[in-house]
């Protein structure tokens, strides 16, 4: 396989297929050369193999020879020589990745120019002042890119001309001066590299090459793909063409054009021109550009023959195209095209207009497929509305929208703030679950210190408050906080966005659209695609967040987590007397109170999420969580002394204090110690459900039990609840007075209209590889994919999210943050065996996901190829993972942000026939699971 | 199958192979009967399939009509009747499970008498006092064991009877008042149980053996079985048998019988026996027995009769036998037999001699599989000489042997004190590695926290003395210690044995024999089996544990941890100096010292294991390991202040401190984010071996990486490594001055003396998950079965080892403590999974284990079947571990030390037989894999 192909090289494949050789530029010039037949500048393109070659083993073998044979091709069919004295041949050579990677990696333009070919492009142009400015944009361009010389002494030198022209424009710039200007900067560049600029031509080629395919490994553009989710591996392509001039003269301009418009996603073309420029120039932003339309008037031919490529390219790439064209001398040139990229809003509107539109006739599918997660965000958050704010900090967006308030600094302080009508950004270190109450009274919250799924960052995501964590700069101090010098006190206004995690200073505009229609018909399309394959529910701990998930399409619960009914204000004091309980009559009054009132809670849940199942997990966390933190008591004691109540409860947090928390007495180890525990909840929950029945619901509750290891383990408690359960029943049964005491008593009605399963979490290694064992005693599985990451890596997610994930991410070592997206390799692994282990012991086991995962896109790709029946998330992920479900039953593989969406069509169908072997594998696993789960409904129903 | 089996039952095999079944007790009394014709009082077994049907559904059906049968029989063969009234038959009830659980179980004596039975056996004995005194017995222990009735108001009247008939002994009370007793114990009875003492052979029958099955999961069995590794599934057997009476008259008596001496191993019978008395008395110690040997001059005809006996049973059971026996009215009877139980120095006598025995002949395989590892711990360590003190308090034995010495608080202190020529007990709380030269002083260590695999532990054990840990109720505070009401000052002399956990006030005096001569032959004949098959390493950190490993059997170091050379008095400034460094240069001079002194720690470990390979593993522990307690700086602060070089030491340790430190910045990652760390190690130890190959010496470097999750980590660490060892040699080759720099110069002599290879530790679930992948970069692997238990359950050691595994192990919802004995269900399957994959990649991959379970037997046994080519663990484990190896290697099962070794000949071989499958994969993986090595010595040595 050749390293080097020119734009009209005869692929086997259509070249806009070959992004991965040619890197998106190269595939589309191919593909404009090739198939459309478009006027576009003749050159050749350099793989993306021969980068990685490069990479690992320097400059290839055979290389410099197809360069210089793609470069006489160029020559002979433009005529011209690069180089050459009379009538050179100008070529630019331009980076072109897989993905774009706007502004990230380097071009090298006018290459070709030297001391002869200079005077040539004058002599040809008849314009030498032309010919002059070029030479020195060149030679600084080159020095700068190529030979690595910084900019500043071209630039000051460049002022210093205007200010001797007494101009202030790079155009006023005579041309003696640029002759002078274009000597000085090769002194400059002799000065840094002890040799004369290059001037033979084959020398300067290779030099531009080099750069390039060393710009992908600039840290700029590694810090880009670590934020974009690309490879490290890929490499660059590089694209060497004939120049073509914009600024030749008043019949020469510029400009970028979309089929569509890319903000609003409305028919008709769209862009901005600049007659008598270059490229750079429109980019630049030094001059007002013109809008695209005004083409009409001015090249009136030329518009006509745009609108009509525009056209073509639309019907071809079934898509909404965005290009780069240039007009010399009133011939148009195309310099690029590819799909564009598009807000959300214009993404929902082209997915759905273009089923209908004659030229295109996207299946409903293909409309799914072109819309990602971030579209979808995009619409559903507040934004800021204005830009250009001076930025205060940055942190990591952990929870997407705008939120606007006053600061606070403690969770006792919002919270009254927001009493007293206030809006509130809670300001701390870190969060930690005694915080709650402010956090919940907060528009936002900004932490210090914390990951993505540091305990500020989970919480914001699952009530749907934006957040933004880890703004390291930022120092919490009493009644202040600061970031460098600037202080701002508790009261002031700060404005942050938990979608970028910038923060700032002030109060800035927030608008909230409301939800375009296309958001409901693309999601009503999506959910037809997913059902009866892959489920959504929503990770909720209350009735409204139930009740908000339930109209954000949620077919149920997956994770109830029941922490958050101890940390109330009225909670928290009970529950500690519940763990300092002296007597095991003490600790029964306590469990008895938090009974009561939790009751409230799971009906409040049950009510909103009626006919549909809930998963409630019994209480996880390790006891200390509960207790105040050692150290502040322990300062208190050296210094001021302790209350007696203070003390007892400084030797409680001691006793259940813990090295490891993470892997400590969590989970169904409480139950273990504190057995009285689970069985409270457990008739708390059903107390309740049996309310609901009473009040004519249909509640279906769905028992789990966390951290599991073994099969003993999970007997034993499954043990209790099936106790617990009993008892509920029984009890009420006896009260309704129906026949006294005993299972047969209780009214026939009721056993119809509420049903209790019970399962387990599988978030320990041990459970995935038990699974054949533990599935004995389960009705269903839900994966905790947050422990299982922690355990499989031998990462604590609070440890590691810092420093080290930023180290390793940053040198290649993880391609992905696990907790972000799961390990397919690894984790996947484990959920996989866990999957066909249980399935093996219980063909009907229904099996999901909890995680933080079952909100991304990718993680969620991976569970449809596990075989999972649903996934669980924060309700507000809920509409991203109904879309990302139906994407992956389609076998679409999700695209990083950065390269909106991938061409369909053939090119789509082809892509779908590769990945068909892991999709097909679940697909066909569900009819037979549900034709299974229809012959033997073996729901061991602890209500029978 | 049936559930009831008479003594004399044509069994298909040999009895005694029917433990499982007939439980101990009833497969040798069925041996004697049926298989050796001894005379044996006849009775029936109840099998333990019975017990666990009862267990699990109550009283099997077709049980009691079995029973019916059986005593039917019973009664035919005796010609009596249970019940009688005229010379009635009286039974006894006992327990009997597979494993000997002594005392722990129920049994009932006398059983068939009733108010009725009673007068028979006067009449019949013509001894109504016997008769009497023998119901009065009955209906107490049926009271008590049956009825669940406290003894105490039995005894209490028991009491007053003798009172009022002014004697001390029971056989001093009259006839008459024994009759009154009776009748007062049969109205407690009714009293209690609201019903007539039963009456009713058949009913007592039924009473006594639920009673048995109840004893079962009695709380005291099940603590028993948990202490003793013995699975609570068993179930235990029920013997019925005719009472004979050792008590009738001056021509009976009773006794226990060895073959040979337990205590010693020396040839001859051995044992106690008594006159007019039954079973109870022997073992109750209230009157003193006389030797065995006395019987010969008492009844010379019986004596002969006995020592005949005691011949054929050594040479059936091939092994000493530990009998009880009966004399009645000048008849023996048998009443139970087992292979006896012995000293650890009487288990290698028998085991060597046996060999040559020409009535036994065991061969070396045979006498090394009867030897354990507790045997041989009790011959190496040294133990109290003198029995009965008062225990202060108990704890876990952490670390075998007896220590004796001055108490001490502080690390420093019992340093100081150690300087004086004093022996020192050090007493923490805990240990931390802060603590290690006042351990290191000490002659024994004694912690109130922490479980067998906490720090002070582990350390311990690493060097071989005696620990006691996790003591609960010893409280440390400044000056003293207490125990309850006891204070312990500093300089007060305790003593305590690290075998059984007690701590004793005061000096107890402490033998240490010199091991036996057996002992070096039963290991020569371990190590000829498993040579080949398994090897054994150890684990030390520094020359003279080396030198001791070596001594003792040790073919290479599995693991040199380096943390311990961070931690010296003179290191510690500098590593805080190396973690605090401002700037690269401050930190490369601090990584500069520790080099120069890390070099000599090198060199010592490489000489004292000379031509045997050296596993280094790099710095693995986070670096606020080495950094002061933020609790105790922040109180300081918050107190007396800090100082400037306090304040910088708080900063840093608040900067690395982690939530959850085991799943944090640690192995590999440190030198992700150090890279400097691991380049220093790994200079200073090809230094080091520089320096032994101009000594003339061989050594032999692996460079192990800790705590990999992928393969691109382990290709980068691999890169900093092999970096390092090319600089160093480099370096050398250069200063050698022959022919300059590069690696052609290095003097051909060093390549072939100096071997180094590199690999890394398998240590979380997701390195054995990409085993395949990481094998690419590792010339061998570790299983670092620690961390890999921690990760795989998701327990913190130091978190879970105190109440939360002990409620585990109770409820038995763990066989067994996964820290002491290796999972191998669930970890056991990750390391099975690591050796598969690793060895897909690389067929020659070395593989061994280097967690605290490489010097358990039971995990030894594992770890074989897993195909590892080693195990490595603490030196003084190294004897252990040589035998369990060459057990492992033999196929069979170590044995719970309740019951020292199973019987061998037939019997083992075919048990050996059942276990081929797992063992002959691991056998037959060897030869191959040897060979693999031969063809390809793929080494990646580093220093090519």
């Amino acid at each position: 396989m050749p390293f080097v192909f020119d734009f009209d090289h005869a692929h086997a494949r259509p070249p806009m297929e070959l992004k991965d050789l040619l890197g998106g530029k190269g595939a589309n010039l191919a593909e404009m050369t090739s198939v459309l037949g478009l006027p576009v500048p003749p050159g050749f393109t350099i793989s993306t193999e021969a980068c990685r070659a490069a990479m690992s083993g320097g400059w290839p073998d055979g290389l410099s020879a197809e360069v210089d044979r793609a470069r006489a091709r160029l020559e002979r069919t433009m005529g011209k020589r690069i180089g050459a004295a009379s009538d050179p041949l100008l070529v630019s050579v331009r980076s072109g990745a897989k993905f774009s990677m706007p502004g990230m990696m380097d071009t090298v333009l006018n290459l070709g120019l030297n001391d002869e070919s200079v005077l040539g492009l004058a002599r040809q142009t008849a314009d030498e002042r032309f010919a002059f400015d070029s030479y020195r944009r060149f030679v600084a361009m080159y020095a700068r890119i190529v030979l690595g010389i910084p900019g500043d002494e071209f630039d000051s030198l460049l002022e210093a001309a205007k200010e001797l022209a007494r101009t202030t424009s790079d155009a006023g710039i005579p041309t003696e001066l640029l002759r002078y200007l274009v000597d000085a900067y090769k002194q400059i560049v002799e000065r840094h590299t002890g040799a004369p600029f290059p001037q033979d031509p084959g020398d300067q080629l290779r030099g531009a090459i080099e750069a390039v395919f060393a710009s992908w490994s600039g840290p700029r553009a590694i810090a880009y793909r670590v934020r974009e989710r690309i490879s490290h591996d890929l490499g660059t392509a590089v694209n060497v063409q004939a120049m073509v001039f914009g600024n030749r003269d008043d019949a020469s301009g510029t400009g970028v054009g979309f089929t569509r418009d890319p903000a609003t996603g409305a028919k008709g073309a769209y862009g901005d021109f600049l007659v008598n420029a270059q490229g750079e120039d429109v980019v630049a932003g030094i001059r007002n550009t013109e809008p695209l339309s005004a083409l009409g008037t001015r090249f009136p031919g030329i518009y006509d023959e745009l609108l009509e490529i525009f056209a073509r390219l639309e019907s071809h790439y079934r898509d909404m195209c965005d290009t780069e064209f240039t007009i010399e001398q009133g011939k148009l040139w195309m310099l690029q095209t590819r799909v564009g990229k598009r807000t959300g809003r214009a993404a929902l509107r082209m997915a759905v207009e273009m089923t209908t539109d004659p030229a295109i006739r996207l299946t409903k599918a293909e409309a799914v497929a072109r819309v990602t997660g971030d579209h979808l965000d995009q619409v559903l958050h507040p934004q800021f509305s204005t830009t250009g704010h001076t930025v205060l900090t940055t942190g990591l967006g952990a929870s997407p929208g705008a939120a606007v308030g006053r600061v606070y600094l403690t969770a006792d302080d919002a919270q009254a703030a927001a009493e007293r009508g206030e809006k509130v950004v809670l300001v701390r270190s870190e969060t930690s679950p005694e915080d709650v109450h402010g956090m919940l009274a907060a528009e936002g919250i900004l932490t210090a210190r914390g990951g993505l799924v540091s305990h500020a960052a989970v919480v914001a995501r699952g009530w749907g408050k934006p957040a933004v964590v880890g703004a390291e700069a930022v120092r919490v101090g009493k009644g202040s906080f600061s970031v460098g010098g600037i202080v701002v006190r508790e009261g002031e206004w700060i404005s942050l966005d938990g979608t970028t995690g910038t923060v700032v200073l002030g109060q800035v505009e927030v608008s909230r659209g409301k939800t375009p229609k296309e958001f409901d018909t693309i999601l009503q399309w999506a959910d037809a695609i997913r059902r009866g394959h892959l489920g959504v529910r929503a990770n909720a701990d209350n009735g409204p967040d139930a009740a908000n998930a339930r109209r954000l399409g949620a077919e149920g619960i997956g994770l109830c987590r029941t922490e958050h009914m101890f940390l109330g204000e009225d909670r928290l004091p009970v529950v500690r007397r519940m763990i300092l309980a002296a007597t095991p009559d003490d600790e029964a009054d306590a469990l008895e109170e938090l009974r009561r009132v939790q009751k409230a809670d799971f009906e409040e849940i049950l009510e909103a999420m009626d006919g549909l199942p809930v998963t409630v997990r019994l209480l996880d966390p390790p006891l200390h969580e509960f207790l105040p933190d050692t150290q502040e008591l322990a300062i208190k004691e050296a210094t001021v002394g302790l209350t007696p109540e203070e003390h007892r409860l400084f030797e409680a947090a001691k006793d259940w204090h813990e090295l490891n928390p993470m892997l400590g007495t969590r989970g169904v180890r409480l139950g273990v110690i504190k057995p009285g525990l689970y069985a409270m909840q457990v008739r708390a929950l059903m107390e309740a459900a049996l309310a609901r029945v009473a009040a004519g619901g249909r509640p279906m509750v769905e028992i789990m039990i966390p951290l599991t290891i073994s099969r003993e383990e999970l007997a034993l408690a499954r043990s209790w609840v099936e106790g617990a359960v009993a008892a509920t029943l029984d009890a009420a049964a006896s009260k309704a007075g129906k026949g006294g005491k005993g299972r047969k008593g209780r009214p026939a009605a009721d056993r119809g209209r509420l049903q209790v399963t019970i399962g387990t979490m599988i978030e320990t290694p041990r459970a995935a590889l038990r699974a054949a064992e533990i599935a004995e005693f389960a009705d269903f599985f839900s994966f905790g994919t947050n422990d299982l990451t922690q355990m499989t890596f031998g990462f604590s997610r609070d440890d590691v999210e810092g420093r080290m994930m930023a180290a390793y991410l940053e040198a290649g070592l993880l391609p992905r943050n696990p907790f972000e997206v799961v390990d397919a390799d690894g984790v996947g692994e484990l959920v996989r065996m866990g999957v066909e282990r249980g399935r093996a012991t219980r063909p009907d086991l229904k099996v999901g996901v909890c995680g933080e995962h079952g909100g991304d896109p990718e993680s969620i790709a991976t569970f449809a190829a596990a075989g999972l029946d649903y996934v669980s998330c924060s309700p507000f992920r809920i509409p991203i993972a109904r879309l990302a479900a139906a994407q992956a039953v389609l076998g679409a593989e999700p695209v990083p942000s950065a390269e909106p969406v991938p061409p369909t069509g053939k090119a789509a169908g082809k892509a779908a026939g590769k990945r068909a072997a892991a999709t097909t594998a679940a697909a066909k696993r569900t009819p037979a699971k549900r034709a299974a789960a229809k012959r033997a409904p073996a729901k061991r129903a602890a209500s029978r």
